[in-house]
Order: structure tokens, then C-alpha cells, then sequence
């Protein structure tokens, strides 16, 4: 296992930070996934566990965000812990020249493991190389988003479970801004660690996947296809993962909607052109204004559509992280109880 | 009883959604303020519970509220319960396009129950309906604001009980403006369930209360008087409730003066011409700088001002709502613990 | 003990607010000190305590600060009570024109105890008069921050124990920002309650110590020192107290940086002129941008570099101040239990 310490040493995951998706081999994730699959129960509201009873998560978010700081909150919640947070820059001593090294000494003392989303690549690991307690990375500007990665591939496993296949031999559609979403630069690099994945990549010439992701999955022995056509390349795949495709990226407006009208996808281009149980995901949120909706809302009945099933995994896999890295994931069933309050038998 | 469901169809209290005063019978109101009255010793810290132990409050303010806000997390805390919270809009995904469907989809899958307060009138019943779990509103824009509505009518049976007299048969007056306040527009509703109401609506001209509610308390059975002058109409009421007279509703500062001045209570005023034990109300804030002061300073030792004690009430009404909601109404007692702690004696 | 409630009478320590340092007497801060020393195996995760299981801390903040805030909402959840929050200014309703008394009278009926932030000099007192439950003073502009002070001297006698020294008798240098900084403002006066202490002010003259404050030193007995010089005044001190030189107190930049350099200590300055375990403090931030660090980056491996176990010790101060003022202390010990997650052995 290479989920590394605060002086670059392996360690296992009790006391380690999680930054990149670069730490996880293969064997790590499935560690994971299979903590986060014991996880579902809690998160259902069936049973209640108080195993982080007394622990405190410092979720410092540096860049606003409401849902993966809420994510990660709540995760923390339904294992017992309480949080205390920050949310945005100004207030911060970072603003008035402080140090990230010194910033971190003194946050890591309040809590017993550290959330932390800042706009700058490498800030997090910056911070974490000073934290005295674990550091999970909610997302560094341009850079890294693990737990988003993790995610993603802990909902294409689940979806997939049904239906008979599984992620070695998976077939994925990345479809929209491949070249600025970092979402689907992490889920290319952790296919890299599974067998005999085709990966569909459809975007605009402007915003195809960066050549090293690309020569990574064809190293890891994946076909890979480039495309800038939807319909034609959505019929054999088991999922399609839609991202947005930002107008900003183009020189005239005209431009982006020959795009965004290219790529759309709806309950009718879903029906003539996918199999019948194609996976439907999206990192969320989906633009649903008319000239941007890449999901169109007559998808939301679609059993297939993935999106919020995708979002409610985020929860597992962060409540798998923190008992983890907390040392309690085995500790979890001993102490579970069953909910007194009305839950809605979701 | 009119709780609605998500699908607007009739159900009890638990999973119910409170978007609106109009989904409660004067049996339903009942059914509440019974909770609220048992929720009293807890918000006194004469003993405690932790009924809600392990639940989530999702606390939802996309238009920022410091103390309907903290009143909420505070009443879920009191029943034991956490609060992950989100203040303003700037951060939500909502400002990036996304729909309140999608929001909401994703959101309600974090907590037990969620609180939300909306600048748009129809937001939070919209957000309701796609919500996984119940919503209570707290505030959406110019439309709703049920728990004030529910905080002002429970006030006003406790104040009255001690005084042998009832809601039914309540002779009540607004002052202020009673156009543009929500407030005196829910609580105007909420009393046409009762009988034999007296209602003196004091205010300019120019900020009258709406027809349509002036309509539904006569329809009600219900004695309702139309003024612009205070002192002759306050002399044989149970209750004032004072609202603040905004001075951008008037075509120049000294228009607003001449009105502010016309329905400013102060001590001299209420001795001179209300009965003596007359309770005086406000929704709050009130203004305390010196053109605008439409309840006085020099009332805060007179007891019969129930301004504080009427925000305490919405602890206890926003207690029972959660408690009702979440279905533990009859669990709280067998839960309840002494309080360790210094308390004050309040 | 002249720790006063509401009216201003002496009372104990429960239900009291601690809203300035001229509150304590000696016996007073042994008092605090003591408890924060029992404080510590709960801070350093040894063991945890639900003391305050049930109560809720109003983390008033309505000027922005991240650590204090953090340390104060940390130092409560470690007692096992519960935090709500407000941060900044604008969604309040003392934005609204609402008076201070108002607003303590609605917020302190939400928690158990309040810590309180306000930019205005004696706001925080004078909203306590009209709280109904204890305020602790978490800085109210350029007047007071009693737990900073409380920490820096509570610091020193645990930094001192080990080197067999004490307060009585403490040498200490003082340096930077005299004039403006509150920090070394409080500390001054704390010390006038211990004997014979030899305190050395190192300041640019346009920043130097208050006269008002040098006499209260004097007046207690001990020694001062005023100088302009670093180097000559800081060979035979037990503490070295950075402050930060604020460019904008000079006329022109080169002025600020000929200060700027005369202060900077580093590891070389500090080997040169230092005695081998002087304990050097700093209120932090410390700002680490090259024109300013008053304190090097290349002091962070020297174990006499106390900066980070005084903001540590923050939370031992708030923890005892609370267990005081709620009157829990002596509960804390009989509801501990051992910690069932990784604790990295901090």
C-alpha cells in the first residue's frame, strides 16, 4: 500500500492523509470500497453508530463549496463526530501572509482529522506536510479531487453489480470537457490500475483529453477512442459519464451551442442510441439553463440515471475514509443501534 | 388534518413537509402547540434529551439569517441532534445554473430533515418536492414563513392563558405596516380558524393591509377595524403586535417621520392608553435608532412586553415541528435527563 | 474574586462573564490555570469527557476570525457539548439598526454560554448585561481579548516549569508593535499581579509601549527596560514576545524596513545572543512574507520556538474557562473514558 505519511514513508491508512489518487493501488481501493459497501446501512438510516463519538473533523474550506463540505460533514456526522468548519478566504490568516506550514500547525490542533478544499494545486499536500493529524484533500484548485475519484469508480462498481459486469472489461463513454474536468482525468488514471477498459472519449477538438491521460490508459493496455460524434459512440458502452461543456472555453457563443447541441443527451437520444441499461453519471452539478443542459431533465425518471445515486456514494466513501484513517472501521458493527426517529425507509 | 406529503396527499405529521400555514386545521395548530408547551422545560434546561441522538438537520439558509437560523439548529441540538449548515448563496451550486430539483435531490440526502430559508417565493415548496426527506420552510421570499406565523399565535395563547381570556375571542391590534409584512398577513390567516376575533389593522393608508386578507377575517366571522390613528384604537385590545413602518415605502423622509411618529408606543403611550396588562408583540428587530423606534426603550422593564419571550416561543414551536416531523413527540420523556451544568435558573 | 456578573457584583466563577483581564486577581488566574492543566489529557486526546453532553455554545463571531473561532467551538465539542455559529456581520439584524440589548436578549436564549467577537470597543460588555446566560470576551476591537492574555501567561508558567522558573521573577522581552499591539497590552497588566519581573519593551520609538502601561509595571514593583535595540536586550530573558511591525504605522516603507530588520530574530540571531532555552512566543499570525518575518522560518526546528504550544494552549484556556463558568470542572474527571479512534499519539 503506498497511502503515504507526512515524511513520504507507506504507512497503512490509520494516520494517513489522502491526497491524490496517485497513493491507491489497486488492492487500497477495493479497502475501500468494501469499508464504504458496510457504510450503506448508516447512511440509509437502518442502524446508527457513535464510533467517532467525541472526535471533531476541521472541515476547512478555503474556496466556498456547500455540497462536498456538507459531504464531507455529514459523513463525519453519521459516524458520531462533530464538525467544526470554516468556509471561504477572508477571514482566514493565510490572507494576511501566513504561512500554509503555520496555518496547519495551528488548525491540526483543534481536530482529530482535517477536510480541506483551497483554490491552489498543492496547497492541500502543502498543509498536510505540517498537519498533526490526517488530512483528506477535498479538492486543490486544478489538481487533485480524490474522494470525487473514488466516488465515481465506487458508483460505476455498484451499477454495474447488477448487471453482471464489473470494472475489468468495463466500457465508459467520457463525454464533454475532457481537457479542463478534472473529474475525468482521476477516473482515467484509477482505470489505469484495471483490465481490458474501453474508454470512449467524445469532445470538441478544443477540449479533448490531455495526451498523457490518454497514453496512460493505452500503457495500462485500454482501447481507447477519440471522437468528437455522441451518437455513434454511446451504443456499446455500460456507462456514460456526461460533464459539462463550458461556453467560456470558445471564441463565439455560435460555437459553443454547435457543441453543447452536439452533445446533449435526452430521454429520446438515450433510447435510439444506448442500450437499454446504460449508466447514466455526472460529477454534478448538471447546468440545467436551455442552452447548457447537457442532462436533459426528462432523463430524471430514467432508472439508469445515476447522478444522485452517484452524489449519496460521495457520503459512503468519505465515512470509509474517515474510519480508515481513524482506525474504527472495524469497530463500526459493535457499536451499532437501531434509528428511533422517523427516517422515510429511504 | 392537511399535512401534505410530497405528493399532496394527506398524511400524518411524520415525513411530513411544513411549507405553508394554510396546510393547518385549528386541530393540527393544537396538535403543535401541545408539543411545544412539553418542549418548554427542555429549553429551559431543566432537564434535557437526546432524542434525535444521531440525526442530521441539513440547515439550509440560501439568504443569510443569524437568528432564524441558530433558532433552528438550536431547537434540533436541544432534541440531541446535529446541524450541518450552509449560509448564503454565493457558494451554492444554484448560482451555477443548476435546478432546485437537482439541488434538492442531492441535499436531502445528507440529513433527516432540512430547514430552508430562499430569497424566491415557491422555492422551498419546490425544493420540497423533490427533497428525500422532510422540509420545513423558514422563510421563502415575500411568500411563507409558517414557523413565525405558528411562534406569534403560540405567543399569543401563552401570554393570554394567565389572563383567563383565549384566541377565540381575541381583540388584537397590527400597527405598521401591514402591506408589505409578512408576519400580520400569517397571522391574519391563522385567526380566521378561531371565532369571534376583533382585529384593529392601524396603519397609513399606503400600507394597508390587502384587501383579500381584510376579506378572509370578515369571512371568518371575524369584527375587523380599519385605522391610521394609534391611540384611539389601542384602548380595549388584548394584544398589540407593532410592525416597523419602512421608510423607503414613502415619496420622502418626512412623510415617513410623520407616520413613524404617529405609531411609536413608548411607556407614557401605553399607560395613558392601553388597558394594563395589554401584551405587546413585534416579530423583530426593532429598529433602535431614533427616527424609527416604533416600540420604545423605555418599555423594556414593562412586563407585559413579550417581544423576548416571543422569540424564546419559536425554540420551543420549532421543536414540536421537528419532533412531530421526525415522529419522537412521545419519546422525549422517557428520554429525559437532569442537567449537569450551570444553568441559571432561567 | 472579583469575577463579575450582570450588575457588576462579585460572584464565583458560575454564570459569570469573563469579559476583561482586570476581572482576575492572582488567586483568580491559579484558579483557571489549575483547571486548564487538568484539561490536557482530554486536549491531547488521552481521554475524552461528554461533560457538557447537551449544551450549546453561541460561537457569536460578528467579525471574521478563523482560529479563535475554531478554538473556541473546539475547546467546547472536547467538553462534549455542541456549537452554533455566526461569522461576520452583514446577514445580522445589528446591521438592521437593532440594538445590542436586543440582540443579546433573543441569541442568549438559543445556548448555554456565549463567545463573543465584535469590532467595537465595549461591545461585547455591553451585550453581556443583557445576556441571560455567561459571555466570554472573544475580542471586542482594540479594547480587550482576556483568553489571548489568559494564554500568553499560562504559556509562559508551563514553558517556565520545566526550566525551574517561575512568574515571580520572569525576564521577559517584549518587541515590536508596543504601541498597537493588545496583546503584549494585557499580558503587562496580567504581570503587575506577579513580583519582581524584569520586563525588556523593544519597539521603534513611534511604536513604543504606552506610558499608562510602563507605569502600571513600575507601580507593581518590577523592573523595565525600554530600548530600540534587539540584539544588546534580549541575551539574559526568559521569554522573547514577538509582535508583528505593521508597515502601515510608518510614513514610508524604507522606515518600516529599517525597523523590520532591527527585529527580525532567526536562528543565527538567536544563537548569537539568546541564552541556549530562551522560550521564544509570538500571538500569531506571524506574517512569513521576506519583508516582514519577525520571526525565520529557520527558528521552526528549534524546540525553544513555543509559538504553536501557546495557540495549543488556547484551547486548555477555553476549555477550563467554560468548565468554570458552566460548573463542570470538577465533574470532568468522574465522565472520562478511554478514546476509541486514532489519536496519533499527539
Amino acid at each position: 500500500m503506498r497511502v503515504v505519511d507526512t515524511e513520504g514513508q507507506s504507512v497503512k491508512f490509520p494516520g494517513s492523509h489522502i491526497l491524490s489518487i496517485t497513493q491507491f493501488e489497486r488492492h487500497d481501493i477495493e479497502s475501500v470500497f468494501a469499508v464504504a459497501d458496510q457504510m450503506a446501512p448508516y447512511a440509509r438510516r437502518e442502524k446508527m453508530t457513535q464510533v467517532l463519538d467525541g472526535a471533531i473533523l476541521g472541515n476547512m474550506f478555503f474556496e466556498p463549496s456547500t455540497r462536498t463540505r456538507i459531504s464531507f460533514g455529514c459523513a463525519f456526522n453519521l459516524l458520531g463526530g462533530k464538525v467544526r468548519e470554516t468556509t471561504g478566504f477572508e477571514s482566514s490568516a493565510l490572507a494576511k501572509g501566513e504561512s500554509l506550514y503555520d496555518t496547519a500547525r495551528v488548525l491540526s490542533a483543534y481536530s482529530d482529522v482535517i477536510a480541506m478544499r483551497h483554490p491552489q494545486a498543492g496547497s492541500v499536500a502543502e498543509f498536510a506536510s505540517a498537519s498533526r493529524v490526517p488530512v483528506l484533500n477535498g479538492g486543490d484548485g486544478a489538481n487533485e479531487h480524490p474522494t470525487q475519484a473514488l466516488l465515481d469508480l465506487y458508483t460505476i462498481r455498484r451499477e454495474l453489480e447488477g448487471r453482471g459486469r464489473s470494472i475489468d472489461g468495463l466500457r465508459i463513454a467520457m463525454i464533454g470537457d475532457l481537457r479542463y474536468g478534472r473529474t475525468v482525468h482521476s477516473l482515467s488514471k484509477l482505470l489505469s490500475l484495471y483490465k481490458k477498459v474501453k474508454v470512449v472519449l467524445i469532445s470538441p477538438k478544443e477540449l479533448s483529453m490531455p495526451e498523457s491521460i490518454v497514453e496512460g490508459l493505452r500503457e495500462a493496455g485500454h482501447d481507447v477512442v477519440v471522437s468528437d460524434e455522441l451518437e455513434t459512440n454511446i451504443r456499446d458502452v455500460d456507462i456514460v459519464y456526461s460533464t459539462r461543456i463550458q461556453e467560456e472555453r470558445f471564441s463565439s457563443q455560435d460555437e459553443a451551442d454547435v457543441y453543447r447541441g452536439r452533445f446533449r443527451i435526452n430521454q429520446s437520444i438515450y433510447t435510439q442510441f444506448c442500450q437499454p441499461n446504460t449508466v447514466i453519471m455526472h460529477p454534478l452539478p448538471r447546468d440545467s439553463r436551455a442552452q447548457a443542459n447537457e442532462l436533459d431533465a426528462d432523463l430524471d425518471n430514467n432508472p439508469n440515471l445515476a447522478i444522485f445515486r452517484q452524489a449519496d456514494n460521495g457520503v459512503l466513501v468519505r465515512m470509509a475514509l474517515f474510519a480508515l484513517v481513524l482506525d474504527v472501521a472495524d469497530k463500526i458493527h459493535d457499536s451499532a443501534k437501531p434509528v428511533p426517529w422517523y427516517t422515510g425507509g429511504r
